[in-house]
């Protein structure tokens, strides 16, 4: 390790350290201040760069490729505005629970408040949503100073990855130099000749992180898995309802169905409505088209319901649940409360995965205990009604792009109509597909970066589905298809601005409907296609676009598929299905 | 005033006291929670909207609307990552002093944190970057409660519009129903008829605002003025350095230089570079041309400098001050402190417009101190050298744009290379130019909505110049062209990059110069035009860009003249112009 100067030398280290930690990439957008950590990340030979020019969708990018890989992922931004940009993803990184390490360059402290140029507050600027902020010490040839370094990374990344991952803060500080140039030998930015081989343990650090930590997880003991067992044994009628989580423990929650009896309600971003194990347990995932209140009046309630994730997408689905009586119990790794009906009564704070194994061990007989009619019956009506609406709208692209998409793929799906049309008309599929979404603050920003993220953590397809809002508003994350090297099919259901808003109250008062809801742009997408160079293919029927769709599975490069939609004709047909499937089933 | 429930009475009040507190402009993007607040202020005769989709645009329009018109702009976002996307843009209002409302909607307390969809913690979201922050009370049909209301935004619109001039936050949490519909009179959020007419001074408010604010301004008393006025006449080479303010100030400051003799160096966004006093007294524009230590070596160094406004764009401006010795006196409003070298050794907070008016009339004589020639012939041999300059290079661009601008006109030059070129060959003209960029934190995001919300508060022409780094990053802004009726010349210098980190000392290190920090995109930027709806010209020397600047400012509508240029070739250009005119001066 040469070091032509402390910054050089801090930075080394830092990123060393990084790598060593566990993370695997780093998404660095262009700056003076961060110079130091851009070269040495540009430099690791263990780290993959990818360079971004919008820091807003620099940090969704990372937060998309840290959902999919479950590695953690770094960003490196420059000083000043540019780590303000980085707060949109950081925020959605705490609610869903993704680790992401942000590194935002300083000045040294010296000119913070001097009006120096491109200085502002950085301390804390992610408020609470960081699971850990630290504002670095300043670059020194101190072996205490470096081997804290090392030691404040892995606890960063340790941090991050934590009982509840999330987004973690680093602020450093860096002097000029920034550059890897030599100073000379009595500058104090110097590094003595023959101190890095002096100090190893501070500059090389170990063979792996330099803390390795080995951290619990939430376990119940004995008694309180021999309670909740019983509890499962004696129900009538379980439910096991699966929010947005992470897929790794989808195969213990498939153990505990199987072992339960319990039906899965399973949605989109659960890890469990598609998988090997769809066809084996009963996972039904057409609920939000008919937990309606006339359905389910006529349906023995739920007694025990088990729910695991965050809350669920369906609406119609929390108001079953919240109007069921039953018993509810919810199963969080970090003890968060994620039901905001307040009518669950029991909190567990046990890592998922763990526990459902622990219980289903624990589970006296299968008591296959629902009257098996009831929910099979239900997604049976569903699913035909779906089949049989013969009108193009919005939700037949959505089943369209999940019953279609190859196995194995990663899918992203927008938030406001999209992960909606996803969860009623996305069936479930025994296929290796990863279904991501932006849930924890259910934005619609920096979708497209999520996605391509995603996409560049495997060599899996990658299939994005979203709307026109979104698709304007990280338009600029489209850059990343080509500099990042990531291959797409992407969806674009365009209705021409705020469909979701027809599903509103708003929409009854006009103005200011029109043009503060609905608010249509206007906008022909097809020039961010010769923009950002990928192919634009329109499709104007539902066999238009399923050609299309399989034509751009098919291929190499990524291509856009614009379906032009009418809003409020598509949420007229969602309406009037959902009543012929209540009418079926209410009979 | 109809109030068909608490919401809709709460959000009516809330915008009502905005405008009486001097809100002109809202700036709304589209949401379900904010949904009382945008029928509100859609339906106010007083205010105008302007519709975005974007937040962080939405943000930086109301930025640059608030910087032109001196009013404060306010901006309604709805909960989530939309508030967090509002947050680059309050950072550089804090920093440059710009007074912006912003108006987060949120979830009732009662949902937070309880997993509700799209529910985050938006408490202080912005942290130390705003100078006002309330979490408002629920919607409540109560007469103290909406008192309360009127005078909590009162106080913040205040606190936007003080002595330091920012950002504020207000925190808006609202109950369903949001939208104004009628509920039944029994229900909590009902409004008993009657009650408006019966509350009328909670309901209707005053005449004017509920609260008049009259705050005095930081002014020095007799004995320190007469110091102040004592240490001028005593100069004998004083000068007056205009770093970016607020251009209202500028008569005053005229007055001053012109009774103290102190020539002016006038930073771009000083309000003192462009205006009918030049001509009358000296005022240099030139300086980051030929302060180098090799001439100003043989002048005789200043004795007293005044400095106005922050810390000047130039850095050849802040080296000379810091190596002159000269006594330097930082006058600042609220007391900051904004200078970086820290040879500063006087702080005077006062007001610098009354300050210079009361200095100017206790001076006793015009002390015409500085050889006159030192500065004026250098701004002469930098000026012949400039004009001298026949290559193609993007200097010759900055001088061009500023020299053939309309009188009147808003020009707005980003950060980057835009704003340093305008530095050095934007020469003083007599002309009514609002010279504005965003040197509060320097970022190159937001440039674009800056420039279109600066344009939408006066009938003056629109210029912005900018490079093609900023012009990706805030693309989505352009949507405002068409959305918010704005026209606009735009000047597109585009070199394909990071043409800055060629004034770097990275430049010599590659890899990683060429992929981390130059970063080409390669970007045909034309289709922006398709996608936003204006005209794109290429312009390929520097005649066919005068014609195109000419054409644009002549027509109506907005064109994007871009140049293409090449950021080494333009930088040595300006190294060796620079050394021409040391060559000269040192002479």
């Amino acid at each position: 390790m040469s070091a032509p100067n402390r910054a050089t030398l801090h930075a080394r280290v830092l990123v060393d350290e990084l790598a060593k930690a566990g993370v695997g990439a780093v998404c660095v957008a262009p700056g003076s201040r961060s110079t130091p950590l851009t070269v040495a990340a540009d430099a690791h030979p263990d780290l993959v760069v990818f360079s971004h020019l919008d820091e807003r969708s620099a940090a969704f990018f990372a937060l998309g490729r840290a959902k999919r890989s479950d590695d953690p992922v770094a960003l490196v931004c420059t000083s000043g505005t540019a780590a303000a940009n980085v707060h949109p993803a950081v925020v959605e990184a705490s609610q869903a629970r993704v680790p992401l390490v942000a590194l935002t360059a300083d000045r040294p402290p010296e000119l913070r408040d001097s009006g120096a140029n491109q200085t502002i507050d950085q301390e804390k600027l992610y408020g609470d949503a960081v699971r850990y902020y630290d504002d670095l010490p300043e670059p020194a040839v101190e072996d205490r100073t470096l081997r804290s370094l090392r030691v404040r990374v892995d606890r960063a990344v340790t941090a991050a990855t934590g009982v509840e991952p999330g987004p973690v803060h680093l602020n450093v500080p860096f002097a000029k130099p920034l550059e890897p140039t030599d100073v000379p030998a009595d500058s104090p930015h110097a590094v003595p000749e023959g101190w890095v081989d002096d100090h190893p343990l501070a500059a090389y650090g170990r063979d792996g992180p330099f803390v390795t930590t080995t951290a619990g997880r939430m376990a119940l003991d004995d008694a309180a898995l021999a309670d909740l067992a019983a509890a499962i044994d004696d129900a009538e009628r379980g439910l096991l309802v699966a929010g947005p989580t992470d897929r790794e423990c989808a195969p213990a929650l498939v153990a505990l169905a199987e072992a339960s009896g319990f039906p899965i309600l399973a949605d989109p971003l659960s890890g469990l409505r598609y998988g090997p194990h769809v066809g084996d347990v009963p996972v039904h995932g057409g609920y939000d088209g008919y937990l309606d209140e006339r359905v389910t009046a006529e349906w023995p309630d739920p007694d025990l319901v088990l729910r695991i994730g965050a809350s669920p997408t369906s609406k119609p689905l929390r108001r079953y649940l919240a109007r069921s009586g039953a018993r509810q119990v919810v199963v969080d790794p970090a003890g968060g409360w994620r039901e905001a009906t307040f009518h669950a009564s029991d909190l567990v704070t046990a890592e998922p995965g763990r526990l459902a194994v622990e219980l289903a061990e624990r589970l006296d007989t299968e008591s296959a205990n629902w009257p098996a009619s009831t929910f099979e019956r239900a997604e049976r009506v569903h699913a035909g009604e779906v089949a049989a609406t013969e009108e193009r709208f919005e939700g037949a692209i959505a089943r369209r792009v999940v019953a279609d998409a190859p196995d194995p793929a990663t899918l992203v799906v927008s938030n406001s109509m999209a992960v909606r049309d996803v969860d009623r008309f996305g069936a479930p599929r025994d296929a290796d597909l990863a279904v991501l979404g932006n849930r924890g603050a259910s934005g619609i920003d920096g979708v497209t970066s999520t996605a391509l993220g995603a996409g560049s953590a495997t060599d899996d397809p990658l299939v994005l589905l979203i709307g026109d809002l979104a698709y304007y508003h990280d338009s600029n994350g489209l850059l990343a298809l080509e500099r990042c090297g990531v291959d797409a099919t992407i969806v674009l259901v365009n209705n021409d601005g705020g469909g979701i808003f027809h599903m509103l109250p708003i929409e009854a008062f006009d103005p200011p409907f029109e043009g503060q809801f609905k608010t249509p742009h206007g906008l022909d997408f097809a020039p961010t296609a010769e923009l950002y160079g990928f192919d634009y293919v329109r499709a104007d029927d539902p066999d238009g676009f399923a050609d299309a769709y399989r034509a751009s599975l098919a291929s190499d490069g990524t291509q856009v598929i614009e379906v032009a939609s009418d809003a409020e004709r598509s949420h007229r047909t969602r309406e009037s299905l959902r009543e012929r499937v209540v009418a079926r089933l209410a009979d």
